[in-house]
């Protein structure tokens, strides 16, 4: 179950850190993500091709596993690899490593295609995914479960979309939901625990202007360890659930 | 008038870019910074070594001439150069280049040094300059006047500083408020006009948790141009005043 890979290098900036100089969930994501359009770019399968062809990769599901996050200045190594794919979904995964060839992060990503007119989701055709060497498979690739957040102990947050937080899909930039998620997170919570894991799905897009209403709830796990149930509402209807193990620095 | 230079390669990434596919002036800026930051390290004056001091490098003033913004994909070069300092301030250049070596953009920079325990400004010592080989001047820059709002016209938004926002200074990045200042400005002038100029002077720092108001006023220009002033306030004083200037697409 391999396609093509295909590697970049990246310099962490300052910028694309938090204030205890760790990399941040949402930088490294659009860091992750745009190798795979530099490797769809070299193979001659533009953005712009797609816009032609009026169709857009979107996210439909990250998987993220997390042993250490890039520190301000690492240079890391970002790799993508084509997995598989059935009629509606791709399966890529994403890895960053350090110069050490040590895996810092692994993230198992699921793409759709929507159609740009009807903002809907269509079928992955042949001559699209060919490119990439990719295995066909007739299953669906099996999701971890995420768990509702507890609305009894549940708090929420509103964020109002803004001009910048679209992107040329002409919705909310996928990286953007884990600033609404981060950003409703305790203080006392980000700034003592580290992400180990995040499973987040994405069901249905959100536009400029759109009032969204981020809520969380806090479970304690054994080992030192919370998990953080995540969802984004939008005028009644889930946008996005998540879930993220934290552990303690 | 001009100290060492330091030039570094990028290209403009997807998510750096509106969804017009030019590249955002939060993304430029940070961008370029970063090559500041990187000039420092390679003469061996790092972050670490300032906060080893209490000191932090922070951004008084950017004045911004954009010819043209870069584009998706585009690899652009980034220089810096460090011009000239006197007792409070240093002065520093930004350049963007397009690979014909065509200025696209510019910003000179006005930067102070912060003591971090009494969030004050301190004096510039020579030994902290004298590895950028600026030139000392007795003077300060002139900078170009910001017309202050007008209230009559004016509109406003609240914003809430969010924990993504604060950097390793411990408060928000400079960049971020341009996000407050863009996210005011109607839709039509953000679709219908390009930036030309910007004039940006940070008063006060904003910390985590602080609801800071972004207001904004427009003026008609000639030749198709208009300007948009800002202000943000926090807690009923000034944190930075801001002039854009427009022109039509």
């Amino acid at each position: 179950m391999s396609g093509l890979k295909f590697r970049n290098n990246h310099i962490v900036a300052t910028y694309e850190c938090d204030k205890t100089s760790n990399m941040t969930l949402p930088s490294l994501i659009n860091n992750m993500v745009e190798t795979s359009g530099l490797q769809s770019h070299a193979l001659g399968n533009t953005e712009e091709q797609m816009s032609e062809r009026g169709l857009a990769w979107i996210i439909i599901q990250y998987d993220i596993k997390i042993n250490r996050m890039p520190t301000r200045r690492e240079e890391i190594t970002l790799e993508t690899e084509a997995l598989s794919y059935n009629r509606f979904f791709t399966y890529r995964a994403f890895r960053a490593f350090d110069q050490a060839d040590n895996l810092l992060v692994e993230v198992i990503t699921t793409f759709g295609v929507m159609e740009m007119t009807t903002r809907k989701l269509t079928q992955v055709s042949k001559e699209l995914i060919a490119p990439y060497q990719a295995e066909e498979i007739r299953t669906m690739l099996r999701a971890p479960k995420i768990k509702p957040v507890n609305k009894e102990t549940a708090t929420s947050m509103p964020f109002r979309v803004r001009y910048l937080d679209i992107d040329g899909n002409m919705h909310v930039n996928n990286a953007k939901y884990f600033d609404w998620i981060i950003n409703t997170i305790d203080t006392d919570i980000l700034e003592n625990y580290l992400i180990e894991a995040v499973t987040i799905k994405y069901e249905k897009e959100v536009g400029f202007g759109n009032m969204i209403e981020s809520t969380v709830s806090v479970e304690q796990l054994a080992d030192n360890k919370v998990m953080t149930a995540h969802v984004i509402e939008n005028g009644g209807g889930n946008a996005c659930i998540a879930n993220i193990t934290w552990v303690k620095r």
